[in-house]
């Protein structure tokens, strides 16, 4: 399952560019592509990349197949000699992107892509769907980790996911971004992430009596039982149930690690009343899950509001990013490479002003405060530049060009890393776990006031001086 | 791809209710599920019922591998006989549903799954995954098509897809919903989804001047060929070089079938800008397709403005129902079958009314008039009524009882079709194109009221009244 040949997930507008540039020789151009985003979903200060491994899955698998091409043919709009062409396909390109886990912020690549037209060109949808999706999930899951302070978030949202694979992989991207496990199973086969989950309302349902299923659920499982207690009468009938077992069939045994959970009804009064009828019966132990309709907003409130929860299971609302379903990267020419090896800028114009590209085959830096750690801001260059931590250096902002800052003492770390070379992978895949915690300790360093849910400080993402001059030269060029 | 084996795509839980089935002998129990749902995305009048071929492939692919099993014995809480029970696993029962493309409505069974508990319960999370991604956008994509107004809308959200399967098979139901086409190569290779598409912005930037780009954009596609004229400057550069490519190159040909494309801007001044240009030029012909942030109601805003388009590309907001990205089909146990072969309802009660279940085995049934055809209600009944629409019948709220109505002159058709018998398919699958033409059929037949974006009418929904007593005796016993 995880090494399908997605070679066809592909915009159809590919294939018909990718033919004309067989057809006029521009397949034997070298091309660079930025993917990048414009803006953070929910309004966020950053946003997390996630999906790369997936994108190395793919093309690691790229390839058409005879049924592939022979479907291609069947639309008549192909040259044959382009169709033998596609017979032979593989990746043969570079590849350099922010590792998984890194909180990114709009308009720096994440990955730049340099490979012959043709290559470039048919990788964009799947390249920007991968990054997209799993991108949009990391990055609310992370919202919704924050506003739980501490406190678990398990992923629970599979039948509400916009297909399979927005299930499977929204929960490996959910887990990246902080949640401590998930209800689905497949995940956890596939990628490790630990899958859990004790009883739906049906199995309540099934018995004659609630108490008879409460009873038999914690004798089957005695370890990390959780009734559901809302089937019936919360108050009245769940909760006086559950206490009833948990003393009868699990107390004895010494076992401690057991809960209840709340899937309906006002979810602070109910934790609440939960707690006290609990702690009166000397459950003080017993945990209380909930569940239900919950995101960052609600879960913020419910904290504000002293609500009794030691574990949130977040369901529709983290798996499809609901509040903002969209993660809006895009695929951008940046620069061709002439036949004398020179690279050749190109921008994009567009009618609307943010949709300007930033030109050219770039580096991106991270500049890091020596004394606190924390992340001062970004600086795209060009290839080849190189910044020297060492000394002091001015940065300034691209549309504000008045506004400038020296900083000294700082740390500067490239953020792109090659993933592939030639054509063959070089990246060491870190482990879920380690891309897991490498995500929480790099949110460490960022700055609170970037991490605000409501209108957040703008994270600075600068041009170096020489790629500012590039940019204003191609808009005065077309102008 | 399409033969994938999704039996691990699965709440954990439905593995723990299981193997307690398994081990306390409910295993053995005919039960009876119903899928439902409760609002309409968008605050709309009816949903489009879709996903069903999805849930029909995964049925009859299902079982479960040694590696799955083995990864199941490796959580250390499954039986050694439960495992060995899901080695020789398959679909062994009966399953109902609404054929794709039925316009749908809020708390009736869309499907009913009759089966042993395990069966029953290991479905779930995939056959709400499928229904609920599906229904979900060919809800939203009929919305956007009846906004167009008989214009065409093409998908083109591929790249902005929750996941591959959100793309592949979200597309799948966009065109159920009434697009006419999309941009993912790969829907049309597995499901015959008219692909097409042209240009992006990186063709034009390839070559040295726009004019270059669309001369040999026209000479290699002389048919259809649609210019993407926004890279530079749409109104001095992209459209004035669009005319005259097009004189050049197709006009002498005798072309007719080309266009331009927007996608960035102001849609409804460039597009009215755009006509005059190109009518002056004598290329009254030329079609002027938009994209770019697209929906329901900004293609309502943009007709109402008099905007000059012809094709309407829509992609993430349609790919991901931005606005009401969830569809909420649940699976709740409404019947379970006794040793004398009798059935006993099932209700469930939660804290919130709203989520109060509709007990028992049932049928559907829509009531059209006879006159103008239009349908009149949907009521549910009990699964061994029979309602004869020879006869005059009297339907009434099942919240304000004292609402009722007597309908004549109608006509009763069961909504519910039988789709697998005793594991067996019995159901012969539309074709895709047969499943578009039946919805745009059904939907002409709800009344206008229905169909309003804002504020529509309320469709009937009714039950009969023995089921109405049915659920209120197992209210009352649960009082």
């Amino acid at each position: 399952m995880k090494q399908e040949n997605y070679a066809m997930l592909c915009d159809f507008y590919e294939f018909t560019m990718s033919n004309g540039y067989f057809l006029n020789g521009f397949y034997q151009k070298t091309v660079y592509f930025d993917v990048f985003f414009r803006n953070v979903p929910d309004g966020g200060g950053f946003a997390i990349a996630a999906g790369l491994e997936q994108v190395m899955d793919y093309i690691t698998h790229l390839h058409f197949t005879e049924e592939d091409i022979a479907f291609l043919r069947s639309k008549q709009c192909f040259d044959e000699r382009f169709l033998s062409y596609l017979r032979d396909f593989q990746f043969d390109g570079d590849i350099w992107a922010v590792p998984e886990g890194t909180p990114v912020f709009p308009n720096e690549p994440i990955m730049t892509i340099r490979a012959p037209a043709i290559t470039a060109q048919l990788l964009e949808t799947f390249v920007l769907l991968s990054l997209n999706h799993q991108s949009l999930i990391a990055t609310k899951a992370n919202r919704i980790v924050r506003a739980a302070d501490g406190r678990t978030v398990l992923e629970f949202g599979s039948r509400r996911a916009q297909g399979a694979s927005g299930a499977i992989l929204g929960a490996r991207a959910a887990y990246i971004g902080g949640c401590g496990g998930t209800a689905c199973t497949l995940t956890d086969e596939l990628y490790g992430v630990p899958a859990s989950g004790t009883m739906a309302h049906s199995w309540v349902q099934m018995f004659d009596t609630e108490y008879e299923a409460f009873k038999t659920y914690c004798e089957y499982y005695p370890q990390n039982a959780v009734l559901l207690v809302d089937t019936y009468n919360t108050l009245k009938s769940g909760i006086p149930n559950a206490i009833r077992v948990f003393q009868e069939v699990l107390v004895p045994k010494g076992i401690t690690n057991f809960g209840i959970r709340l899937d309906s009804g006002d979810i602070a009064y109910l934790s609440k009343k939960a707690r006290k009828m609990l702690d009166a019966a000397g459950l003080q132990n017993c945990k209380i899950v909930v569940s239900n309709s919950l995101d960052e907003y609600l879960i913020q409130d419910l904290m504000a509001q002293k609500a009794e929860i030691d574990l949130f299971g977040v369901g529709e609302r983290m798996i499809t990013a609901r509040s903002t379903p969209v993660f809006g990267g895009v695929y951008k020419l940046v620069a061709v490479e002439q036949p004398d090896g020179s690279i050749q800028p190109k921008i994009k114009i567009s009618e609307n002003i943010t949709k300007i590209t930033n030109p050219h085959f770039k580096k991106v830096y991270r500049f890091y405060d020596r004394e606190t750690g924390k992340a001062i801001a970004d600086e795209l260059c060009l290839y080849d530049e190189t910044i020297d931590d060492r000394q002091p250096h001015t940065i300034f902002d691209p549309i504000a060009t008045w506004k400038t800052k020296e900083i000294t003492n700082f740390t500067a770390r490239e953020l792109l890393v090659p993933i592939f070379q030639n054509g063959k992978c070089v990246y060491q895949k870190p482990s879920l776990l380690e891309i897991r915690t490498y995500c929480q300790e790099q949110i460490a360093l960022l700055w609170d006031e970037v991490k605000r849910f409501e209108n957040p400080h703008t994270y600075y993402v600068d041009l170096s001086a020489a790629l500012w001059n590039v940019k204003q030269n191609l808009l005065k060029q077309n102008r």
